[in-house]
């Protein structure tokens, strides 16, 4: 942008809406460019998806940069339209991301167990030739695929309904005309203070989370003391049993979580902008990994508690369990190592922006 | 030292066997010390040895400097009686080590498990609450206390062995006259070249050891690539079952814990020649620590294969096998940052010694 001509003045004229609404068409655009192909090959069996599951990926990433650009820029839009928009754009992110989840759990956790339990001859994990290893793959296996297949079900009767066609429709409307509201009008600098928000919500949010502890590695509690616990100390009746520690590695979980969401608004709110990312994909990608170990761990646990499995593949559990929690403090060292870097750049860049 | 008065002669013309002699003496006496206490109390119930425990701990002590001296040393003494000292050495470093190990493994196992089990209001363990967290403390408590009485019974017989009775005539000698050959006669520079050697061989193990793995943290395999595995590739009968595992678990510590014997005698051959430690106790200390964890790792593992346990019991086996786990890597981990400021330190100190 810095050897981009000096005499570029229709650009620099842009308003805030001309902008807000190129970036929206083009998402709406994508989204409507594969929402067929996800609606057309979803009657397939599960599993058997390989060219959706490229469209789904398109589809989602559309969805996620819409509801980003309409939370983030709201005063640019009709209030009830905007709020509207972004309810059914939920409902289909968490809709549409359940079967592909399920799908990366299982090759995640069968991927995990193998490497543990695998006896090569340069090394052997701690499960090397454990007799509960495939036992406990098998229970994974069986409970994720049926966890998929019902993702898949749901999907299958959403993907014909009126509320999907319905949300079709709003998508052509943005990829048309985007309904604006006056302050649109304004030029295109009115969205920096809202990007910059955005920024200022993840950079606070950031520098709150236990990172610094994070960042020294095996130097945290490890798997001895997660959040906040939702239990009564000296009151944990054997009945409520799993269910505390579940509950604690949640409240855990929960700020990293709200630390995702928060990079992904961050990130598109620099794309409307054109503005570079700053690291912010590379914090998403190593909160996306935390995600998922902590519902990998999460899948474990439950599958722990599935009666009458025997000892040996409940003690493989734990072990692949307390393995995915590893990897979830290990996604938190990386964190700690990335922040540092992309933290000063979310300090007022976006004065900085090219119009 | 570098400030000693320069008319010092007597000092300086020690010879290597004055030098020995005079740090040998010292160990057997400190030997000789402890001895009757940890033989007069041993009669009493094991668990109730407050001062027992430290004069077991100054015997200990002294056992291994005076066998670390005896092999680093080996020229200076009479071969066939330096070799079966130090052979009657280590026998009472076995029987003596074995209670207080147990002791203080299930104090390490019970702190973890009531670490990851507990559920105070500023956080809980990703155990708590679980059903099978008392039982499984109750499991490790109840075999551990087992191990302990045996390991005290045999401390008992022996304590009263004519062997015992033999060592301790052998430390009493030593404590008067030490056993020296024609070449304790040569100048106490000729220590120099032994302690080198020892140095050196900490350097090479050290150097060989997969530290800069470790020092990456969470880099390493974590729980997935141990040692070079004992098992046949694709070859793992169900029978064989978790002794694959262990195998594997014990060659991947293999060289940690020959590791650690290295440290120590590069420690005591630095003490024989007075001179800095230069941070051999700290490198001792990790390496210790690495040790107890593993140690512990491979109870619990023994403990899930008890018979009859529940599956909630087995469970909660798996996550404190883990945990252990983990403290092994933590512990590879600090020996990794420390090793590249030790290092440096064994290249050709030994020169520059005091004499």
């Amino acid at each position: 942008m810095t050897d981009a001509p000096t005499t570029a003045p229709v650009a620099r004229a842009a308003t805030a809406g001309e902008v807000l609404a190129g970036y929206l068409t083009a998402q709406a655009g994508a989204f409507l460019r594969a929402l067929p192909q996800v609606v057309g090959e979803a009657g397939s069996r599960p599993g058997s998806l390989p060219a959706s599951a490229q469209a789904a990926d398109d589809l989602l990433r559309a969805v996620r940069r819409v509801g980003g650009a309409l939370h983030t820029f709201a005063a640019a839009f009709d209030p009830q339209w905007a709020q509207e928009s972004r309810t059914e754009l939920r409902w289909l992110l968490n809709l549409l991301a359940q079967e592909p989840g399920y799908r990366r759990r299982a090759a995640r956790l069968t991927g995990a167990l193998d490497s543990l339990a695998d006896a090569s001859p340069d090394g052997a994990g701690m499960l090397a030739g454990h007799a509960g290893a495939p036992k406990a793959r098998a229970l994974l296996e069986r409970q994720l695929t049926l966890a998929r297949t019902r993702a898949h079900t749901a999907v299958l009767q959403e993907l014909r309904s009126a509320r999907l066609h319905a949300l079709a429709d709003r998508m052509t409307l943005l990829a048309g005309e985007v309904p604006l509201t006056a302050a649109a009008a304004e030029p295109v600098a009115a969205l920096l203070p809202r990007a910059a928000a955005a920024l200022a919500a993840l950079l606070g949010a950031g520098e709150r989370l236990p990172w610094q502890r994070a960042a020294q590695a095996y130097g945290g509690a490890g798997l001895h003391r997660l959040g906040a616990a939702q239990a009564e100390p000296g009151e944990v009746p054997a009945a409520r049993a799993a269910a505390d520690a579940d509950a604690a590695l949640a409240a855990d979980d929960a700020p990293w979580l709200r630390a995702r969401i928060l990079v992904k608004r961050a990130r598109y709110a620099l794309e409307v902008c054109g503005a570079p990312g700053g690291g912010l994909a590379e914090l998403d990608g190593v909160l996306a990994r935390h995600r998922e170990a902590s519902d990998a761990a999460a899948t474990v646990a439950t599958a722990a508690r599935t009666p009458r499995i025997t000892p040996a593949t409940a003690y493989v559990l734990g072990v692949v369990h307390a393995d995915q929690r590893l990897e979830v403090e290990s996604a938190r060292y990386a964190f700690g190592r990335q922040w540092p870097g992309v933290a000063p750049g979310l300090v007022g860049p976006v004065a900085a922006l090219p119009g």
